[in-house]
């Protein structure tokens, strides 16, 4: 039974995309239009009632929440493909903290800059400037923190790749990328180093085609 | 060794007290008081560098970021006390998704509403009243959806209380305590015998005295 992942065009559905890729599991791609409002469709809405990306489908098995999925993932298929979550159960109560700390620090000011320098004028509202000041203002504080983290462990959850950093690969691609704002991750010597490692992994290269 | 709790005042450090008392796990706490600015000192930006509640210390082991405790603690004694994860992985997928949709759906807007309402005269800024209207009607469409989906299921995460039910008491309790809106859990039939059930729980019932 191969997992159908809904929106690969969208960066949280990349987050599960590339979770399945380190796993080595199949999947297939539905398209979701945001543009459109395909995600506000009776038929997706009975999949995710909230209307939000992604969702997916394994066999009759439907789950959301990228950071649920990713989760599901990484303990089915433990001993399979790379490991995500730790050795030990302290080690995966670490990459947890800065899971957590990527969906509560680091995810806010991110996805405000997503939205009103990519995404505003497509979806018909305008860019709120002052609001991406201090978005930029606040991710770099988060940044500040991550720099000094990094400084002490190669990864964000320890000395092996996790989760933890697997999860800030998509809306860093917008940042560095569409957004033009890569001086926020080169400015810090090591957060510079770690998207180095953790971007040039085959997994993303290959997610980053969809 | 006693788990240490720090600023069990607060509503965040309670999600982990009551996780502890559903497991059985002894306990002592550590006054941080907000409004005095203690989770800005340097001792403890040590602990949680990013200044927020709660960090646990158990022996040598330090974790910040309550959901992210809570999970290490129902991982770690599993068979201990209440099982909040779900008998299997596929439980416990479903478990994440709720405890996913309560952080990013469900706690956004209370917190808004916590913050306006009940805190901004101690912490000396002015209640936003626009964001308050707003953020009510963002936490009524989602409770909405929690109707429904408690229409077909006794809690969030299945037939059992989990982690995902769990995560909702501290702030839930402000709602429809201090904030004066019981009436946006009374106005929904299954949302107020989910609130019933688990709000009457010995486990909350101790949390609340702290």
């Amino acid at each position: 039974m191969v997992v159908k992942v809904y929106g690969p065009a969208y960066a949280s559905p990349k987050r599960v995309m590339v979770c399945l890729a380190e796993k080595g599991i199949e999947f297939e791609t539905v398209t979701v239009d945001l543009i459109k409002g395909e995600h506000r469709n009776p038929e997706y809405l009975k999949l995710q009632p909230f209307g939000a990306l992604p969702v997916i489908q394994d066999g009759d098995y439907t789950l959301y929440e990228s950071r649920a999925i990713i989760r599901y993932y990484a303990e089915k298929y433990k001993s399979q493909g790379t490991d995500l979550l730790g050795k030990t159960i302290e080690e995966r109560g670490v990459v947890e903290q800065w899971l957590e700390v990527e969906a509560h620090n680091f995810h806010p000011p991110i996805y405000d800059m997503t939205v009103h320098i990519l995404f505003a004028s497509k979806l018909g509202f305008p860019s709120d400037e002052k609001l991406i000041k201090e978005s930029e203002e606040k991710l770099g504080k988060v940044l500040d923190i991550y720099e000094k983290r990094l400084s002490e462990s190669k990864y964000l959850g320890g000395d092996f790749f996790s989760l933890a950093d697997l999860s800030h690969l998509p809306f860093t691609q917008y940042l560095v990328g569409p957004m033009g704002k890569e001086y926020m991750i080169r400015d810090r010597k090591n957060v510079s180093r770690w998207w180095n490692e953790i971007s040039n992994r085959p997994s993303w290269k290959k997610i980053m085609q969809f």
